[in-house]
């Protein structure tokens, strides 16, 4: 324990040594670099594909979960794709040294904001490599240093990737020490990393609801919590109805995996007879398992019973939960009360109803007559996304590479007092 | 500690469920609730001086420190300004309901991000009455519910001032859960409240470096740090040394007992045997207590040894630590090393030296010939400040009413899916 918590910490020292190194480097040289990396990963593909093999059949044998083993495999599909994502972040424009506030004081002070890097971002993910390569692309564009934690189970691919990528900026310029990575597995390196202030200056947890968790309960740095998704969709009174069963079976069978698909349907009590067989057949005809509330149960009987759990569960499978509601406010309050604050909407013909919603339902992205998947960068038009925050300090919903960067004051002067 | 638990928990849950109504309400009725508070303050401050003179009378009893004390006292005069103070946050612009980004998608997907209020603020603070009418103010403009934490010693004025305005907001139509008052005197009543996630949005601690720490320690409910100043000044070789000398000694005296004065200066070596007996005249002159290193008592002996701690204390005195650089390099690292990243200023007429030292000094507030003193929301122009955050994410150096909200993405659709 001792040992690693010094390494972690001379890791993160390191790592911010450099981040005052990459603060005055030009964002020609870290586009290079971002370019000589994407294409490193390409040549050195077979490098990658024979250590991820060994990793993948290491997991299998202790017959770990089927779905870990599919994120933890990588192709040369895949790999490419990886370098396709940095290509993609070195077209993003910089997200640096542009200035949102100018103002002259009366007594002649000048002061300015400038947009400035985090300095070191201090990245904790689970099994999927891919992340390793978005983060360092994504920290490097915004002239941050990072420190990463991925999964054991990935812990000597992530390694690989991260030695090609460095070895790829290094020669073009970046410092040495501007990507660390924690290759200790000890799970206790996690809390170590939290709690080195001063060091890293943010954490960005991504992966499932223990591992935020973990993170939010131990961390004195300042964390930007993301991505657990408890998504709802109320289908209103005055819903267009046939609008309704597409946009749900798109929330919730499209890619019922990730964070922003639908995991519970509220339907309001005037149409739950009329709609909720149309609904429940559609989705039973899609594999979807169906839980619902007593209410659901006397008018659609072929449905488990809901309970307590199911209304604060990411399913992250085709499994959803059905709820009848009263109205509006209801279907508010129960999404106030369950939702994970990422992704809400409401099917209506009504205007107030959907204003009311849109002003009331406390979440990162709140959608009027369209389906919850689309909370995505790309989607919104942000190119690549570190993830989506769920808290309101900092970024909410979609983060692109301005959610990477803090700002300055810089005030001149000559000679004022006060 | 149960009881205490609950009765916490209790009033945290009433302002979140006050903070929903208080959404709907509209910039005119909240300003006509400032301005009905303000009034409500000076008709009613003879209550308040009563309650006052107990408390700064069992302060006195117990000695507490003087200077503590002295931020208990009220006087009309002081109450007058509180009243003022609401006064001018009436007049700030609304920061809720603002759209900094809209979009059509090409899918016909319409986006937008709005400014809205946090929901509920919480506001951990010391002995000042002051800050619990400034803090209700901003939180009210600014949308929001607030949960108020403040010393002990006050409890009672606080109260008060609490009861006060509340009967008058009520009064003009804001939810009475709006301002919620913890007047339990358990010290965990703090931690408590920073583990409030889902009731409490955010916890600003205001005061000295203890409370800010426990917080930071403490907290899951995400956190802006403010306040704490060890601030430095850098005179370079080519400074105006009758400008530096000015600058100086305003940063040190003019207010010695807050966050933004300087508590270090760095003198470059090259100058330090023409500048220092200078300065150190001076600052003797304006009864401030020396504590050089040992290069500075070479030259001027007249000064205490400065040991390791007084590099990274936060004086609020007349106690200045001095040391001598090699060079802005020297300078930047000691402040980088030392500085609570709140306020840095450079001297120096070399404008590459003032470039690297805006770039590369890792502050909120960076300064150049000018005094540290400015970092305040009406020197910036921004009106009224809710606090100084030392820490990136989020909000950097004076923050007014926006750091007070947050943004939500509001997406328009007629039924489109992905």
């Amino acid at each position: 324990m001792l040992f690693m918590k010094e390494h972690v910490t001379k890791q993160a020292r390191r790592a911010k040594e450099a981040s005052r190194k990459l603060a005055c480097i030009s964002i020609e040289t870290r586009d290079a670099a971002l370019l000589a990396m994407a294409d490193a990963l390409e040549a050195r593909q077979e490098e990658i594909l024979e250590v991820n093999a060994k990793e993948v059949a290491a997991a299998k044998e202790k017959s770990t979960r089927l779905n870990m083993i599919d994120r933890l495999i990588l192709t040369p599909k895949r790999i490419s794709d990886m370098a396709e994502g940095i290509r993609q972040v070195v077209k993003l424009e910089n997200p640096i040294g542009k200035s949102d506030f100018e103002v002259i004081r009366p007594n002649g002070l000048k002061i300015r904001r400038e947009r400035v890097p985090f300095g070191v971002v201090g990245i904790v993910y689970e099994a999927r490599p891919n992340v390793t390569a978005d983060a360092i692309a994504l920290c490097i564009k915004s002239g941050n240093a990072c420190v990463l934690r991925g999964g054991s189970e990935a812990v000597r691919t992530n390694k690989k990737i991260v030695d090609i990528m460095r070895e790829a900026a290094v020669a073009k310029g970046l410092p040495e020490k501007s990507i660390e990575f924690i290759g200790i597995l000890d799970r206790d390196s996690v809390v170590v990393m939290c709690r080195l202030r001063k060091l890293i200056d943010v954490i960005i947890p991504r992966g499932g609801a223990g591992l935020i968790a973990r993170v939010v309960e131990h961390s004195t740095v300042p964390v930007i919590e993301t991505g657990t998704g408890v998504c709802h969709t109320f289908v209103d009174k005055t819903a267009d109805q046939d609008m309704a069963i597409k946009v749900c079976i798109n929330a919730k069978t499209s890619r019922p995996s990730v964070c922003n698909a639908m995991e519970t349907l509220l339907i309001h009590k005037d149409i739950a007879e009329e709609f909720l067989p149309k609904i429940a057949t559609a989705m039973i005809d899609s594999k979807v398992e169906l839980r619902g509330d007593e209410a659901c149960r006397k008018i659609f009987p072929d449905m488990k019973e809901a309970v307590e759990e199911d209304w604060t569960t990411e399913y992250n499978d085709l499994i959803l939960s059905i709820k009848i509601v009263e109205d509006v406010d209801a279907a508010i309050e129960h999404i106030n009360k369950y939702s994970s604050a990422h992704s809400d909407a409401i099917i209506t013909r009504d205007k107030d109803n959907a204003k009311k919603f849109e002003q009331l339902v406390d979440s990162a992205d709140v959608y009027v007559n369209t389906s919850t998947r689309f909370t995505d960068g790309f989607e919104f038009g942000f190119g690549a996304e570190i993830g989506i925050s769920t808290q309101k300090l900092h970024a909410r919903g979609p983060m692109g590479l301005e959610a990477l960067t803090t700002m300055k004051y810089i005030i001149e002067g000559d000679g004022q007092i006060r």
